[in-house]
C-alpha cells in the first residue's frame, strides 16, 4: 500500500448516483432518452431562493444549474446544465466538454462525519450548496482519486418535488 | 423530441458497471481503497490468448489492458490500465487524464440485437473484443449521448476466475 494514499476507513455503501454535465437539458434528455430508453425526468432548478449557502473552493459563490434526474434500476442519473455564475460544471465543459462528471453516495449513516473525514485527509470541500432542506458536498478528490469528483449528501428525503417532469 | 436524436426503443433495465482509466492499475486500486474504501479487487489481463477477436473503429486491432473489478453495491466498478496497442483508453489517458470512462449494461435480454441497435441507428462498434467466452462492444456514442461511451457484454457467467485478487 503507498504509505501517500490517505485512507480514510469510510466503506461506501453504495454508488447512489452517476451525473454527467451537458450544454442543454433538454438536448440531454431527448439524447439520453432517444438511446437508452431513459426517463421519464424530473427537473429542478437549483438557483436562489431555494438554493442557498453556495461555495466553490472554500469560498461563498454565486452559481446555479438545472438538473434532469431519472433511475436505471437503483442508480439515479443526473443531467446537469450550468446557468449563472462558474461552477465546476462549467470548469468541466471548458475542460472537456460534456460527460460523465461525478459519482456520489447518498447513503452514509452520518453524512457530517464523512465530509469532515475528507476535509481532515486533504480532500477539502470543492463546491456545496443547500437545495431547500438537502446539503451537499463535491470534495476536490480528483488528485487522490485518479481524476474522479466525489459528490455527498444527506437529508434527501426532505427535497421538495421537482420544477417540471419530461415527458410531461 | 428533436428528430436528428436517434430512437433505438431500447430499455436500459441497470447500469451494470462505472468504468475509470487509470494509468496504473495497483496505484489505482490504493487510490480507490483507501478513500473510498472499495475492495477486494479481482485483476484480470486481458490479452492474448484468451483475448481475442479484437477490433478498433472497425479493424481488426491489437490491444490489451488490466482490469480490477469490485463492486459496491449493485454497481460494478473497473478500474483499467491499458498495456498494448493504441485504444480507447489510450485516447482518454491521452486526451483527458485518468477519469471516468464509461458506463455498461450487461443485463439485456438479447445483447446482439441491441449491437444491432445501435449500428443500425448510426452508433458503429467503436471497440471490441471476447475474453474467454465473453465478447464485449463499446460503442461510438459519444456524439449522440453527450460525450459518453456505453459499453455492452453478455455471457459474464461464463467468465473465468481472475489472475489474482488484491488484497490477496
Amino acid at each position: 500500500m503507498d504509505p501517500t494514499v490517505p485512507d480514510l476507513g469510510i466503506d461506501i455503501p453504495e454508488i447512489s448516483q452517476i451525473a454527467f454535465v451537458v450544454r442543454d437539458i433538454e438536448d440531454g434528455m431527448d439524447r439520453f432518452g432517444g438511446v437508452l430508453g431513459l426517463g421519464p425526468w424530473e427537473i429542478y432548478r437549483f438557483e436562489p431562493p431555494t438554493l442557498t449557502d453556495t461555495t466553490y473552493r472554500g469560498e461563498p459563490h454565486d452559481y446555479s444549474m438545472i438538473l434532469a434526474l431519472t433511475f436505471v434500476g437503483e442508480t439515479m442519473i443526473e443531467l446537469i446544465e450550468p446557468l449563472e455564475g462558474p461552477s465546476i460544471y462549467t470548469e468541466h465543459l471548458d475542460e472537456h466538454g460534456e460527460g460523465l462528471h461525478h459519482v456520489a453516495c447518498f447513503a452514509f449513516d452520518d453524512t457530517e462525519a464523512v465530509v469532515r473525514e475528507f476535509e481532515e485527509a486533504g480532500m477539502p470541500v470543492l463546491q456545496s450548496g443547500v437545495f431547500g432542506e438537502v446539503p451537499y458536498w463535491y470534495f476536490d478528490t480528483q488528485e487522490q482519486l485518479n481524476g474522479v469528483v466525489f459528490e455527498t449528501a444527506t437529508n434527501l428525503e426532505a427535497m421538495q418535488e421537482p420544477d417540471r417532469t419530461y415527458p410531461e
